[in-house]
């Protein structure tokens, strides 16, 4: 139950560097590889030889060889020849429109003829020196609705990271839940707290001080299919907050690709982007450590949830006001799904 | 397949004590924990607000507090808070009816209504300063009902404790089993035999002689839902055996709660309680040390029975003169599971 | 899927002289035993009793016994005594015909009454002294006709094995397939190449020049069920090839018997057999050595190419002409199946 005539992230280029990379998206095992000229492809992890998995092969001159009896895979699907053998009539197999853009590679799951890479979200900080970038891929066993639930509602900042995000005025502060289109947008601001150790350590990176109140946001906003980027900072207290001068503030965006492999399970990208000391490389490397160890404590308690609700599928849970901006995911995911159930059904009408 | 109608062991005072304890007893998850005024409480590990286990919460001020969000839970499944919300239409989930008593936590899984904290077996050692009791837990994948047979026929000791209690003389001792209302009663008595290694160990405890011909018994006594007491002894041969004044004997009553978790795993809670130098700390210990032990060689055999009985289930075991108190308990359990299944029926009708 | 009535290599002798060994074939559990002289047997691994599986008990006298309550049970499948108890009205187990031969134990997983000795593969090498063997055993979760095709095709080597016995030349030898009866035969000659590593150590364990031109050959012989011996071998270059004399080549014989454990996993016995040095132990051992590490990097292979074609039923897979072995092999395989339902029909009518 994902839309898949959508970009999806589905690696980062060093997983692609050395050797092909045999992953699973959209309940789909593909192949990715660097074919001629190193451009990404994508295709399925299937020798149509013996069935071999094509990931545990090689590439040479652009081509991707079978690690058991040598069959050469075009990046389109055709097989493109083979030790001793003719393979004019040697059946394709899928092909999926892939992009490598702003350090990602992004791959179309769905109907090919529709995948226009202009429909890749824009990401300014990907491209600016202005700003630096550290992140992660986690393996977690939830389905990606439960990320993006968990992404659009930081009241479990609280519970969840109490040691590190995490305080009592979070809570206290009622977001507000907006839709715009396709985006839901979630916000919340906090006036005159002190700063929780993680932005205490962001104030002094940004060579301010750490010691004295401040405000501070969360701006959280879901994008189709399951990306959620937050907008997160804290400025000295009365500068203006959000909109307070670079030199009141230290802010960064969250940065969450969710990628669903099965029903039940995800390639979840994190990281930050930030614009204060963007060429600060053991800033950026401190703060994917902090930030890697914050987002673990999220593993065990989706992944906990997750096994509830397959226990007890029945029940229905609550939406509440925290809960606005996930419901609000969902309705738009469930529109997409709409759409492409009733696309298929004119095709087979 | 098991009773609901009855009181379980679900854990010890020492697992919930510094935090809740999630445990499936008879395929429900539960959660345990110590709620007002340190009293003990069990509801369903299910928060109702978006179904994250509450056991990876905390207690505070006697309530159960979600670790994700935040909801406050009450010991009668009542959602009693949560940061920024009304909670009076919240659903409740359910409360189990819970006792703490004899040095264990008992938990009523079937209707509350029906629930009778003077259900719980009287424990008379567990009260009296005569008495010392040591014991641990396992987790077995066996149906509940194979352990009943593991300890309603010792004559598996001279083969899977062949080193520590099992001796030849105890299948050659015909043993007898009768019924009394619910409960079932093996016993069977050898006589001016050996002590084995752990007897000679008790009798040393109890500064007796460990070289001498002993009468030794052992009396199994079933009571439901999976309750197993063995009276164990030996004492110097021809002072009476089990009759026997105490300064002649060393004896103990094995102690086995066998709880199911689900159709194919059990909670075992197995320990000793014995009547000579109870306040010899260092005794209980090693006789802990030795009991556990004995009991981790079945549960191998149990393990494999269970796959073997998996694999055949159209096969039919036989029931010899040896599996007598199995037998019976097993007719007693099925009884109770009948009447349940009436009552049920009543209701529906 | 497999054939039952015939002969199936279960196991080394070594794997059952200490103690019972119990090895599910063909999806049913049996164990294997030294009954009376020392006679292998094997029976059910099923205790009439209760359901133990008794390859936990142990031999006694000849006999089986239980390891949970003591019954004995005969290398008939039948119970021959148990303590305190008349057996006369046990149930019987299966037992299974077996043979020791060839310093392997085989099994008839069909009907006893059909199962002749003589229909056991003459391994001619297993009996003489100019001849030395080494080999070992590894699971490997994959449908046994994999593991055929991989043996039937040895193109896979320049790819799976390309550092060790891996040349680029035997992908460009087509192989020549026959059927004979129920053997087929798929054979591949290379002339005037270099010999690849695993072939000069053989040369120069037999005290030949490894650094000159040779002639190679590999002969695959497959014969039901599923055993694959092939003749491998080098001799230096236009001496004759297969046919030179022994003093210009080292050839040796793989030996390969598969057989099932379930639907999608086998006990693979490998070896190779070799008519050179039979007397230098210290060179058998490297041999397998490095033949168990070559065999190694097959499973990997194996085992995804498994799970892909689960992943998958609905593929049809390529037969190309390197393929002709496996696909021929197949057949026979298929041809058996059929006889044996068809008998079972007319019984059943």
């Amino acid at each position: 139950m994902f839309p898949k005539n959508t970009w999806y992230v589905a690696c980062t280029p060093d997983e692609i560097d050395a050797k092909p990379l045999g992953r699973t998206i959209c309940n789909e095992p593909i192949v990715f590889f660097r074919g001629e000229q190193g451009k990404v492809a994508a295709v399925e992890d299937f020798c149509p030889h013996r069935g071999a998995p094509l990931s545990l092969g090689f590439v040479r001159d652009g081509q991707l060889v079978c690690g058991y009896h040598g069959l050469e895979m075009g990046c389109d699907g055709k097989c493109s020849s083979m030790p001793g053998q003719r393979v004019r009539g040697f059946p394709s197999i899928r092909a999926y429109p892939v992009v490598e853009r702003y350090g990602f590679i992004w791959v179309w799951t769905g109907d090919a003829e529709l995948a226009d890479p202009a429909d890749i979200p824009v990401l300014h900080w990907a491209e600016s020196d202005e700003w630096a970038y550290g992140g992660g891929l986690y393996h977690v066993g939830c389905d990606y609705r439960l990320m993006i639930d968990n992404l659009m509602d930081l009241t479990h900042e609280t519970y969840v990271h109490a040691s590190s995000i995490g305080q009592p005025e979070i809570e206290e502060a009622a977001p507000e839940t907006t839709v715009d289109g396709t985006e839901v947008i979630t916000s919340r601001h906090m006036e005159n707290i002190s700063a929780p150790p993680f932005w205490q350590a962001a104030l002094r990176g940004n060579n301010l001080a750490d010691d004295v109140p401040v405000d501070r946001w969360q701006i959280c906003r879901f994008t189709p299919p399951s990306h959620v980027m937050i907008e997160v900072g804290v400025a000295h207290a009365g500068r203006g907050g959000y909109d307070a001068p670079a030199e009141y503030k230290a802010s960064s965006i969250v940065v969450d690709f969710i990628t669903p492999e099965t029903d039940t399970s995800i390639w979840y990208f994190w990281g930050m982007a930030r614009n204060f000391n963007p060429g600060d490389q053991a800033l950026t490397d401190r703060i994917r450590e902090g930030q890697g160890q914050i987002f673990a404590e999220d593993l065990e308690m989706l992944e906990a949830q997750q096994r509830n609700l397959l226990a007890y599928p029945e029940r229905r849970l609550l939406k509440l006001n925290i809960d606005g901006g996930g419901v609000q995911a969902r309705r738009i995911i469930d529109r997409l799904l709409d759409a492409e159930r009733q696309a298929s059904a004119d095709i087979a009408s």
